[in-house]
């Protein structure tokens, strides 16, 4: 395998050079037959980064015969789009065959997506949408950090998207953390889809990662190899930069390097050359135009590959999930602190003092009102505070997930879901196992008004098909589903609000999820049975149902009560069950059309189920008051539902 | 009216210093009173912020009579949090009594809600998501700019607050368009809910915006106006400063300040007075400590005065639709051509040369890719390059049409949507009317793979209660479409796919969307009528089902096309008729639990209807390949559709 010692060379050979210039031709001749093979793809910054990926797999340390290897240094390619440059690369390093890149590139079902995914091997994350990787990149650093690895992580990123404001919270991160082994590229070509940068949005490239205390690099031939070596040296031994911080290499490069009539044009961003102009490409680089006509035949006859499924699949961590805590019929408890509970009792079990922990923990300046100060105190070295910056907190905290770590992710509703939404999606195609614990959603935030109040946790979650949600209905079932959520791979939303709670007991009055209990998805809780009529409810609403359940016993209307802690997966017998009995209505602090009442109402229809029922959510947004307040404005509260079950049975 | 002329003074004289500093005494105590009384709020942000919000509303022109005077100077408050301050100052100038501040602020139903909201007459914009009034104010200041009006926009926020992504965005934005009425002033009380902002989040706040190319002003005491005044009148001026560019101050204020105890202290960022302690704090400030008590008393009595509705309405431009474009029977065009197409012939009929434009739009580095090149070529001045900033973009194009103009946002379907969710739905709050149309949304953007597949925008969109959803069938559909939307207010999403589509024909042939057709929202259209079954669909999938139906017919299997193209609001008796007539297909290039069959079912589910229904759309995330491999690929092609269909009736 070609490889160059970046430690001990102090500039490229010859020999070097000339394999790698013989490297440069054979992959941008790749880069124009892939595209133009697939009629679609993104030649021009393809070319623009050659230079710099050939020389990144050359000095970095990776065994393409075991792709997951530990130690090795990570590359996240943040520009998804320049996967023609990256596949030919990977191509030349035996990741994968010529063979297979140029006959399946952007065909349904080869893992060689249009943009880099993971189905390849080499490729350390999916991207696409712009601006992620810089995030994705200290997530990965974390994990390496966190075990004491020797690698580097290196991010390839395009000036374009240096524009978005992830950027910016990626780079203050990893400032914060001093990720000295933190190596950021600019692919610095002046040109994004619209034109040049300096007219779609000047960015001073330069200065914005110096504000942010980053070692800044420029790099005046990003298209040449002996210049780019010697400012990678730099920047890997940080020799006269401050050892202590992260480094960008700023490279001037020329989109479309290398082919005449490509360079400098921004159309080749996302246009491929049509066969004639393929033909004149591939002579300029020493090739037969009639190259092209060859791998036309060869695509034509091809058998696809069948895409493997994630090539290094996560490493998940044992855990143990300690002792329970039981909290006790009088208790009146926010489902937030016992979960801060349980993450500390994680915390201890799973992350003694002096070895590489188990369990990390991000929040956004919320560590107190999301209850992981206990956590933090006893894993202070395992606990990332990302600032008021979540977009890049879920894509960083997601990376590191990846990395073997069972990471939680804490903050409030609106900001773990409807803002960050996207980078939970972009997270799950990623198969990431992030652990989204969100406090304060529902109307039950309360007085903070309707711009912090999370209505919509299902309505969002729910499109995301990796994802799991968990809703617990008191202190005793919180703290039974973090230690599941805690010991199960996988992506998951855990959702609660702020008030104190009683605890749920059973008939006898005991804690109804006592010692014995034990968290299963996609199984609801009868909590109580009726024969009139059934409640189905989840969360902070349930302890409203439970009232209004014993306003109707007094009247001698007998109505079950249904917890569906598990929204996702969803118990669709017990569902069905309830219906097949009597009236359903579904009580939630969430939007009630789409929430769980959208989910019965679904069920009930497929299952062709004709019965009176009917939803109770909110309707519109939110005031700003108490939380009782709230749900009386809304009729979410135990009168009002007392009233509406009596009108139903 | 207390009022300073700063552009006449060059500093404050003693009897505007005497009077503000007894206008700070006694809002102040309202601080104090405030929070103490509603045992919730943010006493400390807003005593650090108090000088400067004191002074801004001196200075600044603005009528308390009429507080949507067209000139008036603009104040955006991005730290909503600080209602206590905000509403203090509003009752020095009589926007709202102090009755009703302190007997109401955050109580439900109130207009004193606990961030700052539009119903207390004088706040511009709703907050409490931090991060979000930079984006704001340079929206604002469009307007002010498009209408050559002579005021200024000033945003005020807080230091935690610049770690968030946006703001840099925002940044450049104001860069790049010279916004040099815009000012900004950064409360630095180096303090956050999680401490100090150097060990929550380090930013160096002027090095960052030097970076973007703003004028820095450092004010070294925020709480002094004489020190404040000086840089002020510097900004307002360009004294020593680059004309062409907007100017920050950066003041060093401290958090509590003026109540000895609590100064420079995090604590009080969100936690409120106990009442000995507030009559200490009153004490100290020269008010008897009983004041408390007699509020305690008079908030107990008060009678709740009901919130208005927003304060100043927005004011919706009349629009010209102009003549729609009809295509041919024989015709294929992309929906997202059309929509250039009408968006420009709007831009003709609406925004003649010399006037100032009515309609405005906002794209993100993929104006070509969303057909609004023609627009831009006929309105220059009224187009808006946000480069890859999409948060940014939509909270700025949402506040401009706050502004009086008919603003049109277009981006991707993932980034229109998945991307943006949060900042739509903080727009949804400030009921503004942004016009927002998604290009290359599902399956259908083909080979760009899973990033960029948007496959959610019903799931998501119908959580905003302000929004509607319309999902054009073809060109003519879209054509309507796109002028209705344009001629009426009101938050819109539009989704459009990539592909060519034929022309939708009636039974004779003829367009079906033809000359006399007009879009009503609410309203679905049968496109074939049927006695066996009906396919209810829209969008991209409508071709796929026209021609499972011709499948069906040739078997003799009469099925129905409901092309639902309003699907918020949806057309309830439509759906009800075709499932009461036989089974019910649903079809579409989205989500399949979360788009139209779930809206179908909850329907039928709430009508008690017992019919034969399913749902066919996305079932997993999509690959990389044509459309019509992943139509194949997720069963929802004519082929599969018929099959489907075949096995229902």
């Amino acid at each position: 395998m070609f490889h160059i010692d970046i430690e001990q060379q102090k500039y490229l050979v010859d020999d070097q050079l000339m394999n790698l210039e013989a490297m440069w031709r054979r992959c941008a001749a790749r880069v124009i037959l892939s595209t133009t093979l697939a009629g679609s793809g993104h030649p021009g910054g393809s070319l623009s980064s050659l230079h710099i990926l050939l020389l990144l797999y050359a000095v970095t340390r990776h065994r393409p015969d075991e792709p997951s290897w530990e130690d090795r240094d990570r590359i996240v390619i943040s520009i998804g789009h320049i996967s023609p440059g990256v596949y030919s690369v990977l191509a030349e390093y035996s990741y994968i065959s010529e063979e297979q890149f140029l006959t399946e590139f952007r065909r349904a079902g080869s893992a060689c997506a249009g943009h880099v995914e993971q189905g390849v091997k080499g490729v350390e994350w999916n991207t696409g949408n712009l601006g992620q990787g810089l995030s994705v990149g200290t997530g990965l650093r974390l994990g390496q950090e966190l075990r004491g690895s020797p690698g580097k992580t290196i991010v390839m990123m395009g000036d374009g998207e240096q524009q978005k404001g992830q950027v910016a919270e990626a780079r203050r991160f990893a400032a914060k953390y001093g990720q000295a082994g933190l190596i950021g590229i600019v692919d610095r070509n002046h040109l994004q889809i619209g034109g040049s940068t300096e007219d779609v949005m000047p960015t001073r490239v330069r200065d914005e990662y110096a504000a942010a205390g980053w070692n800044v690099l420029y790099v005046p031939d990003g298209n040449d190899f002996q210049c780019l070596f010697k400012a990678l040296r730099r920047a890997w031994l940080h020799e006269d930069l401050d050892p202590a911080r992260p480094t960008v290499l700023v490279a001037r490069t020329v989109m479309g390097k290398g082919i005449s009539f490509m360079e400098n044009k921004a159309k080749y961003h996302g246009s491929t050359l049509r066969p004639d102009d393929a033909k004149k490409a591939l002579s300029e680089i020493g090739f037969a135009p009639s190259l092209l006509d060859e791998w036309i035949d060869r695509r034509r006859g091809h058998r696809m590959i069948q895409a493997a499924d994630l090539d290094h699949p996560v490493k998940w961590p044992a855990i143990d999930p300690a002792v329970p805590i039981v909290y006790g019929p009088d208790e009146k408890v926010d489902c937030r602190s016992a979960y801060g509970a349980a993450l500390k009792g994680l915390a201890v079990a799973n992350n003694p003092p002096g070895s590489v922990p188990k369990i990390v923990g991000f929040s956004c300046d919320l560590e107190s009102s999301v209850k992981m100060s206990g956590f933090r105190a006893v894993s202070p070295n395992a606990f990332f505070e990302a600032g008021i910056q979540e977009h890049h907190a879920v894509a960083c905290a997601g990376a590191l997930s990846r990395e073997g770590f069972c990471v939680f992710f804490s903050t409030f509703g609106v900001f773990a879901a409807a803002e960050t939404y996207n980078q939970h999606r972009l997270n799950d195609l990623n198969e990431t196992y992030l652990k989204v614990v969100a406090t304060h959603v529902g109307l039950d935030v309360g007085e903070d008004g309707p711009t912090h109040q999370c209505l919509d946790y299902i309505g969002l979650f729910r499109n995301l098909f990796g994802f799991s949600i968990f809703m617990p209905a008191d202190a005793n079932q919180t703290d039974r589903i973090i230690r599941y959520v805690a010991t199960h791979p996988g992506n998951v939303f855990v959702g609660m609000g702020r008030s104190k709670l009683p605890v749920i007991t059973d008939d006898f009055g005991a804690p109804f999820f006592g010692e014995d209990y034990v968290f299963k998805p996609g199984k609801a809780d009868w909590l109580r049975s009726g024969d009139s009529a059934t409640f189905i409810t989840y969360g902070t609403a349930v302890s409203e149902v439970l009232k209004a359940r014993e306003i109707l016993a007094e009247e001698g209307i007998s109505a079950g009560v249904l917890n569906m802690a598990s929204i996702k997966p969803i118990d669709r017998d017990a569902i069905i069950k309830a219906a097949r009995r009597g009236p359903v209505l579904t009580v939630e602090d969430h939007i009630v059309h789409t929430g769980l009442g959208a989910i019965v109402a679904q069920i009930l229809a497929e299952e062709g189920i004709s019965q009176h029922f009917a939803a109770v959510g909110v309707t519109h947004y939110g005031s700003s008051g108490s939380p009782k307040e709230l749900y009386v404005m809304q009729g979410i509260d135990a009168q009002a539902l007392a009233i509406r079950m009596r009108g139903m049975v």
